[in-house]
Order: C-alpha cells, then structure tokens, then sequence
C-alpha cells in the first residue's frame, strides 16, 4: 500500500471516528431529553468542542494531503468531499447541543407527555447519519440513495409532533412554553437528517463524477 | 497577471454572482409573500436549480484548479473554502424557494395579519449574505465577524415572531395553520441567516489560518 492510499485511508477513519461522536451527542441528546438527565446533557454540551476540533484537524489534514500528495482528480474530489462533509458533521454536532440544551431546560418544568415520536425520529435520523458515513467511505452509491429515502419519515414525524403540541397549545395556553421547546427539539432532529442528506447528495456526486470521469478521460488519468 | 491569478479571480467572480443570485432569491421570495405575488414566488422556484448548477459548476471548476495549477498552501485554502462556501448559499437558496413555496400557500388564505418582522428579518439576513461574501473575496476578517454579530438579531427578531403567533394560535385555534407557516419563513430565514454565519466562521478561520502560516513557515512556502 502507498503512502498516499495510507494516508488515505487514515482520513477515512478519522471522518468515522468524527462521525461516530456526532452519532453519540445525538443519541444521548435524546436520551437525555426522555430521562430528564442533566448529566448526560451537560457531557453532550461539553463534547461539542471535541467534534469542532476534529474538524479542524481533518480540514487541516486534507489541506497537507493535497499539497504534498498532488492526488489525481477521482482523489483530489474524495478529499474535498471529506472536508465538505465534516462541516456538516459539525452543525450536526452543534443541532445535537442544541437539544441538549433545550433538554436541561425542559427538565425544570412539569412533564407535558411522554415522548414517543421524538426518539423515533432520534432513530431514523442518527441511522441516516451512520449509514450515510458508510456510504461516503466505501462509494456505495445504493445505500446513500436509500438515506435520501428516509429523510420522508424524519419530516413526517416532524409534521406529526408539530400538529400534537399546536393541539396541545391551543387547548391549555399553558403549555405553550414547553410545546415551543419540544417542537424546537424536532426541527434539531429534522435538520440532522437534512445535513445527513446533504452529504448523501455529495456521495452519491462524487460516485457518479468518478464514473463520468472514467469514462471520459484517456487512459493516464484513470485510477 | 499570471493565468493562476486570473483563474482565481475569475472563481471569485463566479462565488459572486452566485451570492448576488441568493440574495434576489432572498429578496424576492419575501417580496412574494408580503405582495402576494404568485408569479414572483413561482420564479423564485424555478430560478433555484440554476443556483444549483452554478454550485456544481464552481465546484468542477475548483477541482481543475487544484489538479491542474497545484497552488500553494494559501491559495489551496481559499479554494476549498470556496468550495465549501458555495455548498452553504446552494442551501440558502434552498431556504429562499423554500419561502416562496409557503407564500403560494399562505396566498390562498386569508391574510392574517401585516408582515412587519419577517421583512426585517429578510434585511437583516439579505445584508450578512451580501457582507459575508464580500468578506471572503476580500479577506475581511473584521466585516466577517460584524456579520457573526448580526445573527442575534436575526434570533430576536425570529423569537418576537414566534412569540406573536403563538399568541394567535392560541387566542383563535383557525389561525393555526397560517401562523405554523409564517412561523416556518421565519425559520428559514434565520436558517439563510445561520449560513452566513457559518461562511463568516469559515472566512475568519481561512484569513487567521493565512496569518498563523505566514509566521511559522519557511520563507520558500510564504506567498
């Protein structure tokens, strides 16, 4: 193995090990929301910057991969991708602070009712943002299409939660305050399954850019 | 001037013209909400793929750059974070047909009340679209941190219309579904708004990076 597919396949595992963090704050966001843990919020909260740095360090990696390797075109678009993706992986990191956060201040005031959709959508969409890494490592054009497919569920949960808590504002002006925050929580998920579906719509690019490019390129160029 | 200058100012050209096509986006798609506008709305709509065209062609255009000039470090920096930038005003634009499409719904309804803070609202984030660009072609780390600073705003003024409409939801349940869907233009503005705010993060984060290798490299790398 070269040097480069080396350092190849380290930023391959660095963007999973990223990914496998954001995979984390989202499902103790949640979990922290349904067990009124402040604990467990408060660590999200606080890892968030480990998720940043990462970025960073990734961004930065990329940036030394592509002056001191010159990687041929089907590599050069991998690595820019990889450093687009991780910016999304960030703003999933930071949506998933963002419930944390709703979720310490839900914890001071009385339960409104139970949470069932919620930790549904925390499902699909902490499921789109694992299989969409899997798809963006090993080119599999399939699986990214198949995440796209489940973003559907994410924003009809959403719109379920959504019609629940105007009912429940409209019936007991009192609990608008808390519906606002849980219907917040919501649009967090729902924007972490967007960024997971953007980064499924840059997969399934790079795949077919590759392949465009294979075909029409002469011979030296191809990998 | 050498080719790889005009190459570069012909990328800052074209990240220009598309943050000037995001800002008409912006611009319109309220315009068609508050004037009830249908035909304006539906331009919006159909103008968003070519924002999305000049996404892709941006992003080609940068990967030739980079295999076939190879620049150096400075330089490299800039391109992807041109790359990454694009990807964040492809998704305001999204936001902004995301607007129009509402303002077709909303207009088949009664008006339920004046539209006073989403036009601010679609200022304040229409000014961090423009300023933030300008920023980034002209690495302006100070007018890239005026336009983080705007964002607050932004969520105010987003607060105060989230606020307001929950009071109409409340006081009369028939308005309920209009106001999610104002309540939703809000968001997506403040959406537009967060982007800018990332761009803003990204250009701070590409002049800093440029200070920070001027003084630790050796003078061969220095630009």
């Amino acid at each position: 193995m070269s040097i480069f597919d080396e350092e190849l396949m380290r930023l391959k595992e660095k963007v999973l090990i990223m990914g496998s963090m954001v995979e984390t704050a989202i499902k103790d966001s949640v979990r922290a929301l349904v067990d009124r843990d402040n604990q467990l919020a408060k660590t999200v909260i606080e890892n968030d910057h480990k998720i940043n740095t990462l970025d960073s360090e990734i961004d930065e990696e990329c940036i030394k991969l592509i002056a001191l390797m010159q990687p041929m075109a089907g590599d050069l678009r991998f690595i820019t991708t990889a450093m687009k993706i991780t910016t999304d992986l960030e703003r999933m990191g930071d949506m998933a602070a963002n419930i944390a956060e709703r979720a310490v201040e839900l914890s001071e005031e009385p339960i409104l009712k139970p949470y069932i959709d919620i930790p549904r959508m925390r499902e699909v969409a902490q499921g789109m943002t694992r299989d969409v890494l899997d798809a963006f490592v090993k080119g599999d054009k399939k699986l990214a299409m198949d995440v796209i497919m489940r973003d559907d569920e994410v924003d009809d949960l959403r719109n379920t939660i959504l019609k629940e808590l105007v009912f429940f504002m409209v019936q007991d002006p009192s609990t608008v305050t808390r519906a606002m925050k849980i219907i917040f929580v919501a649009q967090y998920l729902e924007r972490i399954a967007d960024h997971a579906t953007n980064i499924a719509e840059m997969v399934i690019y790079l795949v077919a850019g590759k392949l465009i490019r294979h075909m029409a390129l002469p011979e030296t160029e191809k990998k």
